[in-house]
């Protein structure tokens, strides 16, 4: 097989370079392991930025989500018994973000390259990228049985933390930086509808709880738990009591329950590879960084990551100049390292760490003070939240 | 001896504290161990937020400081190759700072104090408060070879981190907050004119450096160095060296040398012990809290703390209401927690910790280029670096 553009791994990042690429006019194969109901169900990220609203619509991929996501102007940060709301349009010039579940902007990117785009191969695991710093880069890839090889111009790793794109920077060309958490999330997605209009971020001595959703009908709830906890250790009733002892609904209004269709525990990592580029590889999303889900910076990432390719692929095609491709790593690595601070940040704000100490308890709720009665470091935190510029 | 307030120690906050009081006609004693000499010597802090210039002002005691001290509306942040300008007045609706030196402070409070104010005895050792719980405190002290006892309404500790006062305070109703970090400041004072306007940041692989002044004429350069370190383990040309590694004055221009007159080594330590008030006794200052000296927040913390008590006791004493000194503990806890919160924040900001990660190190970079490239982030950190409001 031969294409222009070689594109492993069928998330929002993959697929949306595809109908970024379709829509200039340029050829493209994604190359995914997983099945495609396993692809349309995986339950992941849900607030999307205005930059990747944006995004999506001129993608052409924006219809369903304007009719059926949810436009939040705020959320709303509890501590210490105090509840206050960031509010977002009055801080960050109009900014929001939508409430709209990946699940659903992967349903609606892959309707659209079905439809319209180039091929699109599930149960296709790629096993290794080859010739990256050669003209003609190679995928090397399992299909229907068999191995077969997708030559192209550029190859691009969208394959998560995971994937196998990464292997194939020389690790003398190559740093990454890390951190783990000592702790995790614990997340239902219940049949209820949201006990809250925007979402609570709950600071508690007992530990971080988030009340989230996914449409009016369906909630998405956290609670920090350490690392390591496995889902079914926690009873639906301890789930439960315990969103609520750090929730703290001092009103007496108790959470809207529901069943819980899935409890599963998400682990927390920040994590850098550079660069995002070696040769005619390229690398987006996952693959290139992942950060702790507080903050919801993950798919905006992903998706700034390949708005910033497909306009440099773009460039190529069209004037022949390599320039923005040059200058991909390093454009895509300012925005990245902003996302890794505010997610370190947001996370270790509202975590409590297993031995943290009193003196570190006091910091946090200073610093909950801090935006609470600051403009300045409220706006600081309302123009992160809805997100960096896609540049 | 009888008095209205005791006061254990002759620094700023216990000579401000009886400055204030001699103004609303409360009359009060100062203790201090030290000589006149030492106290009116010893090299300590040197930037005075707004709120303290305002305070001294108001005091009578600023007429030297506003002819001598020298306003700054701005300080320099430099890191990586980089130089990046605070611009205070701008940012923080026109508040600025003053640079004069805590050693003049005293030296104008005491002239004052001497000339018009209650009685001032130097190497007078409290060795403790007894009764706070009682109506009538008293501070045992030692005077001229004998001990004696101070009897009043209030004590108030003013005598620092090493101090006595608060050793009176019930072991069951204090909680204290400790964190010491892994490195001190290597502090010459230099009698050469400053290289630099205002003050300079510098975040560099090596460590933190930072050039300030205490005149037009004596330069203050502190060195990032390991906790431990003692002053004479550093040559004056190893000292020189150092800084200009770490300052990177790209513009080729070396800094201004001159004779080093004074090298000393400040230990790094947050520290808050809570509550300020037990009975009649009432701690101020170091002998109640520590930061850093990152962002320059300990002189001006107990500034604010005096300014507060002044005002409540002599509200005790016009109204017979203690409603302002029941609330002092509280209100000045505020101020210092954002204080610290503040203080720390500076201090992981530019420093470099031994066991530093490179992904911390990165983080660090992301937050200087994000207070360099966003104005809410820049407005938190210059409204927090003028002061927080005393009150």
């Amino acid at each position: 097989m031969r294409t222009a553009v070689g594109i492993i791994g069928a998330g929002p990042a993959g697929l949306l370079l595809a109908r970024l690429l379709h829509l200039a006019g340029i050829d493209s194969v994604v190359l995914e392991s997983r099945d495609r109901a396993y692809v349309e169900h995986r339950q992941r990220a849900g607030i999307l930025e205005q930059g990747t609203v944006d995004a999506l619509r001129a993608a052409g991929a924006g219809a369903r989500m304007d009719r059926e996501g949810l436009r939040h102007d705020g959320i709303e940060l509890r501590f210490a018994g105090r509840r206050h709301r960031v509010d977002f349009s009055g801080l960050a010039g109009g900014r929001s973000v939508m409430v709209y579940a990946q699940t659903e902007v992967c349903k609606d990117l892959i309707a659209l390259q079905t439809k319209e785009g180039g091929p699109l191969l599930f149960e296709a695991e790629a096993l290794a990228v080859e010739g990256a710093d050669t003209d003609r880069p190679r995928i090397r890839f399992r299909h229907a049985g068999r191995e077969d090889v997708l030559e192209c111009d550029y190859a691009v790793g969208c394959d998560g933390f995971r994937g196998v794109a990464r292997d194939a920077f020389p690790a003398a060309l190559t740093r990454t930086f890390e951190r783990t958490y000592p702790y995790a999330w614990l997340g239902i997605l219940v049949d209820v509808a949201p006990s809250h209009d925007e979402l609570v971020y709950a600071r508690h001595d007992r530990g971080f709880a988030l009340l989230s959703m996914r449409s009016p009908h369906v909630s998405r709830l956290y609670l920090q738990v350490p690392a390591g906890t496995e889902a079914h250790e926690w009873r639906d009733d301890d789930i439960w009591a315990e969103l609520e002892r750090r929730i703290e609904t001092t009103d007496g209004r108790r959470l809207e329950r529901g069943p819980i269709t899935q409890k599963s525990v998400t682990p927390m990592r920040s994590y850098v590879h550079e660069p995002l580029r070696y040769g005619r590889l390229l690398l987006a999303g996952d693959a290139a960084h992942i950060v702790p889900p507080t903050g919801a910076k993950g798919l905006n990432l992903a998706v700034g990551d390949v708005v910033t390719l497909a306009r440099a692929l773009t460039h190529e095609q069209e004037t022949g100049s390599a320039r923005l491709l040059d200058a991909y790593s390093a454009t895509c690595l300012r925005r990245v390292w902003q996302a890794e601070r505010f997610s370190y940040d947001m996370t270790t704000l509202l975590h409590r760490a297993p031995d943290a100490t009193a003196f570190e308890d006091r910091l946090q709720l200073a610093r909950l003070e801090r935006i609470a009665s600051s403009r300045a470091a409220e706006t600081d935190l309302a123009e992160a939240y809805t997100g960096f510029p896609f540049d």
